[in-house]
C-alpha cells in the first residue's frame, strides 16, 4: 500500500545533528520510503544564518522564518533539533496546532515543560517522540516506554554524558586534574566553549527526569533532580577510588524507594567498582543500566552525542510518526498514572567514602566514630595515615540515607580534631 | 479514555514462561490497564497436562483443548509460548484468522516461517510480535526493526544463547573440557537433557535469522544461516585462545557485505580479543552488538533466557499490540523490501586460527607458508612449537574469503609434512 503524495517534514535547526538528518534523509530517500510507506520530502529547513555554506543542503530549502515554516499548513511532521526553551517550545507548540507530528532532540525542554508538550500533542491529535533527547543513537526512550511496558522498573543508572565521561575517563587513565582534562575535551571537540551545562551536570539531569518520568510513569521534571556537578572530583579522589578498586564517573540515578511508595532521581559524581560494566566505559561513550522486576539487569551502551548518531535516533522517530501518521493514529503518549512523589535527596539511601583530614593524635578515630554512630551511619571501613601531626582519615560507610550522612558530615566538621573534610563522595553499583 | 470492555488474552503454554506471563498479569493487572487503556483478562489458557499443579495458575481457566480456545471468537490477543513448529503454526494461523494478534516466543517457527506468518497476519490486519524470540528480555527485534528503522545496520554481532555461553564460560574460566563443562550447566538447569538445539548452534541460528532478516529488511531462513556447533571446543583451543589474548565464544554474526548488494549469516564457535565488551559477557548473559552506519556501535545486555525476562518481553507485545487494537491499527510488519540475496559461508570474509600438527624438519614451515600463498590466503603470524620430532604450527591469518580458507585447508591435508589440522577457528570482533 504505497501512497505517493509525500509526508512533509520541516527541519528547524541546520548545526551538526540537522545537516546529518539532512543529508540522510537526501541519499537514503528510497529505504525511507519503503521502510514508511510514502515517501518523505523536506519541505523546508529554518535556520538563523543562511549565508553559510552547509555542505549537501539544498539552498532553496533555507528559511529564518521558522515560525511560517511550522504555519504552512501542510507540514506532516516537525524536526526539532534547535535545543533550549525558546524559541523551540513556541515553535513545538505552533506545529502541534496546525497538525503537525514532532520530532525533538531538545531534553533541557522536555525535562522542563514535557507534561505540557504531551498534552498539548494528545490534544490535537498528534505524536511527539524524542528518542534523541536521552543518550544519543542508544535506544533507551522507546525500550522503556513500550519493550518494558508490561514489566515494573525499580532502576535507571547511567552514564548520560559524554563530555564529563570523557574528561574523568581521562583524569582516570592519565592521572590529569581537571582542568587539564577539560582543556583536552575543549580542543578535541568533546567539550563546548561553555562546558557549564556538562560538567555542572545540567544536561544528565535533564536526561534524568525524562527517563525517570517514562521508567516509574511518573512526572519528573528538572527540578526535581538532585544534582551535583563533577568540577571539584580531584586527582586525588581518583587515587582514593583506585585504593577501593573503584573509578569514578558522573552517574544519573533513577529509583523506586524500597516500599515502592516514591521515587528518587539524581546526577553525581560516584564510585563505582572497576567490576562493574559502567567502569569500563571509555571516552565520550554513554551506557544505561535498567533494572526491572521480570526483566532483570539490562544494559544499553552506544555513542551518546555527535551529529550522525543523534540523527539515527531523530530518523528513527520520524519513520515512526510517519507510520501513525498514515494510519491515522498516535504512538503512545505521556503515562504518568503512578503519580509518585519524587522524595528528596535527603531519603536516598546509598554508602559514602569520606576523605577527612584530622590531627595525629590518639582518640580521634574513637571520636569521629562517635560522630558516626550518633547519626545513625555505620562505618563499613576505616583507613588511616599518618604524616607530621596529621593523619588522613578515609571512611566508607554502609548504606545509609543522605540526610544521616549529612548531618553526620556537619557535626564532624565542628569536631575541634578534625582540620576539614577533603571529599565526599557516594559509592553506587554494588 | 479507558474503556471498561476488557481485551480478552488466550495463552498457549504455561511451562516456565507461561506461568511468569499468568503471575505478571495477574498481580500487575492496574499497571496494564493503565499503560494498555483498557483491562486485559486472561480468557484462557492451553495446556497439555492440565493436572499438573502451577502455582497461582487459575484452574477454572485451564484447558487441552488448544484449537477451541483460539477459535471461540471473543479473544484479541493469543500469546503462544509452546514452541516448536506445530502445532504451533496452525494455532497462530487459526488465531489470526478469528481476528486475533499474536505474541510468540517462538524462534524455531519464526526463522522458519516468518515470511507466511507476517503475510497471514498482515492478510487479516492484526500483528505478530516476536520480542521474546530473541535474546529473551533484551530488547533487541523493537530497536531495530523502529528505533534504526532511519539508519542503515551493517552488522549484528552477539551472543544469543545462553546455554552454550555458560559451557564457554566454564571452560574458559575453570579450565574444563566441553562433557564436564556441560554437565554443570545440565546439573544447573542452564542445558536441557538433550541440549542438541543449544550447544550445536540450532537455536542461536534461528535467532540469526530473525535478526538478519529484520536488520537487513530481507527474508532470512534458518536455512540461510550457516551453523557450527561448539561441541568440538577444547581446552586446547582455550589455551591458544589465551595466547593470542582472546577467548572463546559461540557468535551469531549477520553482516551486510562490504559492497552493500549481499548478506550473510552464520553461527560459530570464534575467537574474540579479551578487550572486545563481548569477551566479559558471562555466565548464562546474551548480548548483541549493532553497527549502523549514522549511529555507530550499539551494544544491547542482559538475561538472554528464563521465566520471568522472557515473560517481561512477552508482556511488553502484549501492551503494544493491545494498544494497536484499541486504536484500530496495527504495528510495523514484516520489511523486506530490500530483498538481498544471502551469500553462502564461503563468500564471508574474516580471519582465522589454525592449529596444524607438522614433522618437526627443516623447510616445513615454507611449504605451509607457500600453500597459503598460492591461495590467497596471507598469513598474520606464525607461531612453532617443536617437541621430539614433532611440532605444532599456529597459523593466524589476515582477512580471506571463508572458501579460499577451506581450499588452503583442503591442500595442507595433502601434504605429507602435515600430520594434521588440529584446529580452524575463525577470529572476530577486531
Amino acid at each position: 500500500m504505497m501512497r505517493t503524495r509525500p509526508l512533509k517534514v520541516a527541519l528547524l535547526g541546520c548545526g551538526v545533528v540537522g545537516s546529518e538528518v539532512t543529508r540522510i534523509m537526501t541519499t537514503h530517500a528510497d529505504d525511507l520510503t519503503a521502510r514508511i510507506g510514502a515517501p518523505v520530502e523536506l519541505a523546508g529547513i529554518a535556520v538563523r544564518r543562511p549565508g553559510r555554506v552547509r555542505a549537501g543542503v539544498p539552498e532553496e530549502l533555507l528559511t529564518t522564518d521558522a515560525t511560517a515554516l511550522v504555519k504552512r499548513g501542510d507540514i506532516d511532521v516537525v524536526v526539532e533539533v534547535i535545543g533550549g526553551l525558546e524559541p523551540a517550545r513556541t515553535l513545538i507548540t505552533t506545529a502541534f496546532e496546525h497538525g503537525a507530528s514532532v520530532v525533538s532532540a531538545n531534553k533541557a525542554l522536555l525535562a522542563e515543560d514535557g507534561a505540557a508538550l504531551h498534552a498539548a500533542a494528545e490534544q490535537h491529535g498528534v505524536d511527539l517522540y524524542y528518542e534523541a533527547a536521552v543518550a544519543g543513537a542508544i535506544p533507551l526512550v522507546r525500550p522503556l516506554r513500550e519493550s518494558l511496558a508490561g514489566d515494573k522498573v525499580n532502576r535507571v543508572l547511567g552514564i548520560v554524558n559524554g563530555t564529563t565521561n570523557f574528561i574523568l575517563d581521562k583524569m582516570d587513565t592519565s592521572g590529569a586534574g581537571y582542568s587539564e582534562a577539560l582543556d583536552e575535551a575543549t580542543a578535541l571537540g568533546y567539550a563546548e566553549a561553555d562546558p557549564t551545562a556538562d560538567v555542572e551536570g545540567f544536561d544528565a539531569a535533564a536526561k534524568a527526569a525524562i527517563l525517570a518520568g517514562i521508567a516509574f510513569h511518573t512526572r519528573v521534571r528538572l527540578d526535581d533532580v538532585h544534582r551535583e556537578g563533577m568540577t571539584e572530583v580531584t586527582a586525588a579522589d581518583f587515587a582514593s577510588a583506585k585504593q577501593m578498586g573503584c573509578t569514578i564517573k558522573l552517574l544519573a540515578i533513577c529509583e523506586r524507594a524500597a516500599d515502592g511508595r516514591s521515587v528518587t532521581a539524581r546526577v553525581h559524581p560516584a564510585m563505582i567498582p572497576l567490576t562493574h560494566p559502567l567502569a569500563s566505559v571509555r571516552e565520550a561513550y554513554n551506557a544505561v543500566f535498567v533494572e526491572a522486576e521480570a526483566a532483570g539487569q539490562l544494559m544499553f551502551y552506544g555513542p551518546g552525542a555527535g551529529g550522525a548518531p543523534t540523527a539515527s535516533a531523530v530518523l528513527g522517530d520520524l519513520v515512526a510518526v510517519c507510520r501513525n501518521k498514515l494510519a491515522g493514529t498516535t504512538g503512545p503518549g505521556e503515562s504518568a498514572y503512578a503519580a509518585l512523589p519524587v522524595s528528596p535527596m535527603g531519603e536516598v539511601v546509598t554508602r559514602y567514602h569520606i576523605s577527612l583530614d584530622v590531627a595525629d593524635r590518639p582518640g580521634v578515630l574513637a571520636q569521629v566514630a562517635m560522630v558516626f554512630a550518633e547519626h545513625g551511619v555505620s562505618i563499613d571501613t576505616v583507613r588511616q595515615q599518618g604524616k607530621d601531626g596529621e593523619a588522613a582519615l578515609v571512611v566508607v560507610t554502609h548504606r545509609a540515607a543522605d540526610a544521616a550522612l549529612s548531618a553526620t558530615v556537619e557535626a564532624l566538621r565542628r569536631l575541634e580534631t578534625v582540620r576539614g573534610v577533603a571529599s565526599i563522595m557516594r559509592v553506587e553499583g554494588e
